[in-house]
């Protein structure tokens, strides 16, 4: 099959690779129906090392199973499937918890980005779509495949931080994981919302997904915007979706003594402020990671068919799986926002 | 008046100091019953500046109102009052949602080791005895005292930690503070308490305090030896008393995934891992602060008032005001937990 690879900074090629097959019984193999591009997958389009083997890449899916071994239950050839972009047995203690993303079973996809995936711990993993590929309109897939992690990462920020009615929310970063931040807040009655970008196209989808307010200027200006917009408290939550230490350092600029900074940007730091001046003087809370998305699958995906929400407006550009290199492009460029990949 | 000044590392004097006056109208003046060392207090007696002026010391105590500001309401001379660590008016936003020790008009105490001391912002600050001073046993004082700081700071640790039944807490420390995160974490309902400590006499107090397992290793040993005990998947809370960066360290060595980091033990670093390594990857929450101890002050204090609970056994020594020097010398070389002062 083809498949995308990553060989080097700004270097993906579409090749012939062989195909995904079953080689445990709780796997299957999913034909990819849409994938796409996320911005995580720009950090490693700027700074791996490059290699002659390459990197398959992609975590993010909606497909129809080919094929399943023969300890997968509850799943069947044909069946219309939404992958989170990390598979999981869902039965662990960690599991249940809802931290799937820690199951010791489980795992990052990362060979999204071609026509087909094998899928470890397909039962516990992948969320079958009510009605199947004939049921569903194909309108809707874009929103259907921001459940395998870009709008549920947002959504599990405003978990993680405690959105909730009443509540100043403070959105970092205008990519689409912030403006699922954004969608996500407002569902979860979020008053008041911030929006911290400079990208006039996507503060304007963000405007749309509910923020109330946007702040275009960046560092101590940009907290200090912040706190004059909140009345000089700062704000009751923030949500991170950036990952560069300057967005965690404007994080604890504008969040109010006693409030959460969630963090969903996968931090490109280890090290950073958390002592009296920063976090501990305040009493803040830091939380957040990556969005075990299954946990939250099932609930968000009523929302999704019946139209109430439609995250997949983050997607501003459809690209052919041999164009992928070109959506990387056109990502790491800003010009577009997600793409969408239709195999 | 008397009271103790620090003037360098080491060097504590008492000395002759102007008495306290009411100055403002919502001040008071309290008559110092009881007052005590802090651990937080060593950190300034092996690192302070030396200074000739001295700067007066301690900020918990428990005593009577001798005078009260023409503003000040529900309070009269002859109360027997508790006061919080932090004074605060206990009326605004961040007081209201139980963060006093961020309050605008606030501030630390930082003259408590004294016969008297001056009280900003009384009325939302200090906290009445029912009783009266001639109601309540002298012995419950030392109990009484631990509602000023320390016990409410470990209770603080084992709040913002989300302690419950059915968790495992592990506790950093065996000081006054993480004796008090033992006892606190009994109380809300852990099963298991894993004390973190090395001084014999200071874990079977934390044993009778309900700790469930005492582990004496430090750094990867001691992570090794948690894990073991939680088989494997570390601690759901992990309440950090201590303050040192190895002591966080330790904690996110021992907290399981999902799982939540509370600190206490004020931070002697600013920064810290907090990347995908140690926090993100398996979506720690790191929470905690100088404890709101007015938050819960009112809450906890009949579990005192009837026997409940007898926290003050965290004092294990008590001087008169001209020792205060020794009680100092006592903490700092670990021959004294904590000390009480009888001024």
């Amino acid at each position: 099959m083809r498949a995308a690879l990553m060989h080097g900074p700004g270097d993906v090629r579409v090749q012939d690779v062989p195909d995904p097959e079953v080689q445990e019984p709780t796997d299957a193999v999913v034909r990819v129906v849409r994938a796409c591009v996320c911005g995580s997958d720009l950090h490693p389009y700027r700074s791996t090392e490059p290699s002659e083997q390459g990197q398959p890449m992609g975590h993010e899916f909606i497909g129809v199973v080919e094929e399943t071994g023969s300890a997968v239950t509850g799943l069947a050839a044909g069946d219309f499937v939404i992958s989170p972009f990390a598979f999981s047995d869902n039965t662990c203690d960690l599991c249940r918890d809802g931290f799937q993303t820690a199951c010791p079973r489980g795992g990052f996809f990362s060979a999204a980005q071609a026509e087909a995936v094998r899928v470890p711990q397909a039962a516990g993993t992948l969320v079958k779509v009510p009605g199947g590929l004939a049921g569903v309109d194909e309108a809707l897939y874009p929103s259907l495949l921001t459940l395998s992690d870009v709008y549920l990462t947002g959504y599990h920020a405003a978990v993680t931080g405690g959105v909730q009615a009443g509540r100043t929310v403070t959105v970092i970063g205008d990519g689409a994981v912030g403006l699922s931040a954004v969608l996500a807040a407002k569902q979860r009655g979020a008053e008041r919302i911030v929006l911290m970008g400079r990208h006039r196209a996507r503060t304007d989808l963000g405007r749309e997904f509910g923020a109330t307010d946007v702040v275009a200027e960046r560092g101590e200006e940009g907290v200090a915007k912040v706190l004059e917009l909140t009345g000089g408290q700062g704000s009751h939550v923030v949500l991170e979706a950036v990952g560069h230490r300057p967005a965690y350092e404007q994080a604890y600029g504008v969040v109010r003594a006693g409030g959460v900074i969630s963090r969903v940007g996968v931090p490109q730091y280890e090290e950073a402020p958390i002592g009296f001046a920063s976090l501990f003087g305040k009493n803040i809370t830091l939380t957040g990671g990556p969005a075990p998305v299954r946990a939250y699958l099932e609930q968000v995906l009523p929302d999704v068919l019946d139209g109430t929400i439609d995250p997949g407006r983050v997607f501003d550009r459809t690209v052919g799986l041999e164009e992928v290199p070109e959506a990387y492009r056109a990502m790491d460029a800003r010009e577009a926002l997600k793409v969408l990949v239709r195999p």
